[in-house]
């Protein structure tokens, strides 16, 4: 057994320097909602989405490529910027073969921070790619860290439970010793069928529907495979990788 | 209820920093040993422990006190030192009257770590004296970071299961919105009925039992009041709050 790839999971971005990323898939995590977004803009046939860290960053961007400029900032859409990080804004109708430039408070970030900790095989999950995560991982044989995004550092809940998703799905294949992955996959199997209830408990989902009155996104985020796309990190942007 | 006071839970050392802790009741929690070896300690008679973040402090400060220079680090017995980290050690023909001067790999660091961000107000919590912390929490009416030590920085179960332990019985006097809290809270109530045989899933029971043979360490950590009562952080030194 020994000689199966590693897998760990990182519970916040305030964490993810403990982990070696050099040779490693990184699987950047924040289902409400970077990466969820993310996953729906590919889908529905955009050409990529460049993750960037800075609203200015966004607009300038998205000026210079004619693309779109999108972010959120504390879960509403971010000063400045008239596209926001809601799945559901990204119908094929508006996002094919456009450019997204995205900036969002946790999931971008922790991208950024992988990448200046020498990560080079960078993808992005949540529910809606489970299957092409999985997949990849499958495919690469490598030692792989499930990368939470959390909120502003702090542990959460919804990243927990997809990174809980992918080990149930992989465990067999990966050398696992890590209690945030234990955990992970308990709370996942736990609950796994009724995902959407169990969300009620989540702080974020006070903040996105309580505050926002976001529940369309909720569901869209906790369901399995809606977007099955790979959004793989290559020289700034993601983009599907069509061999997942 | 937003005039109940608040609980958090921080997973990490590293994630602390995120917290408030001024005016808030900071518990350090090392279920796996720190914190249960200082309740052992103190419920056996010690007259103090004075929590130290190097050895040769430890050293120093124990032969100016004629005190008992003790630690632990990456789990067994510190290099220079004569006494571990083990509660079994610490029995009352031998502690009591005296002064325990500890240092481990990470609840005493922690520990330090708290006094520098500025908390004034710290307990130490694990099984063995889970009531005194809970009644502790209840009488002073402020707002409480239950602090989990982990290992190096990383997440480990068994504070978390202590963090939900103590949650468990005091969350109807508290507002709690923390993911992490939930978590805690979940694992411990879906465990708690057979903690032992659920510890033989975390990676520090395999360094202690598989690696040290620690196996009654084990038993003493998760049994809930064997050793009930309060330390509290006072000058330097952790010392029964009597009237916890």
């Amino acid at each position: 057994m020994n000689d199966q790839p590693t897998l760990y999971t990182s519970l916040s971005p305030a964490l993810i320097h403990l982990y070696d990323l050099k040779d490693t898939v990184v699987v950047i995590i924040d289902v409400f909602r970077a990466t969820s977004t993310i996953a729906a803009a590919l889908y529905n046939g955009a050409r990529s989405v460049i993750p960037v860290d800075s609203i200015p960053q966004a607009i300038k961007i998205s000026q210079e490529i004619n693309g779109i400029a999108a972010g959120e900032r504390d879960g509403k859409l971010a000063e400045g910027l008239r596209h926001g990080n809601s799945p559901m804004e990204y119908k094929r109708a508006f996002i094919e073969d456009q450019t997204l430039v995205l900036t969002t408070t946790n999931g971008t970030r922790l991208l950024h921070m992988a990448l200046e900790l020498g990560a080079d095989d960078i993808v992005t999950g949540s529910f809606p790619n489970l299957s092409s995560v999985c997949n990849y991982l499958l495919q690469q044989k490598k030692n792989v860290i499930l990368a939470c995004a959390g909120w502003k550092d702090k542990f959460n809940l919804e990243d927990t439970l997809f990174a809980g998703a992918v080990i149930s799905r992989v465990k067999e294949h990966f050398s696992i010793h890590c209690d945030a992955s234990f955990m992970a996959q308990y709370m996942y199997e736990q609950n796994k069928d009724n995902l959407l209830d169990f969300a009620k408990n989540l702080t974020h989902y006070h903040r996105l529907v309580n505050r926002f009155g976001y529940i369309d996104d909720i569901d869209f985020c906790l369901k399995a495979d809606s977007a099955d796309v790979l959004p793989l990190y290559k020289g700034g942007h993601l983009v599907v990788e069509k061999n997942a």
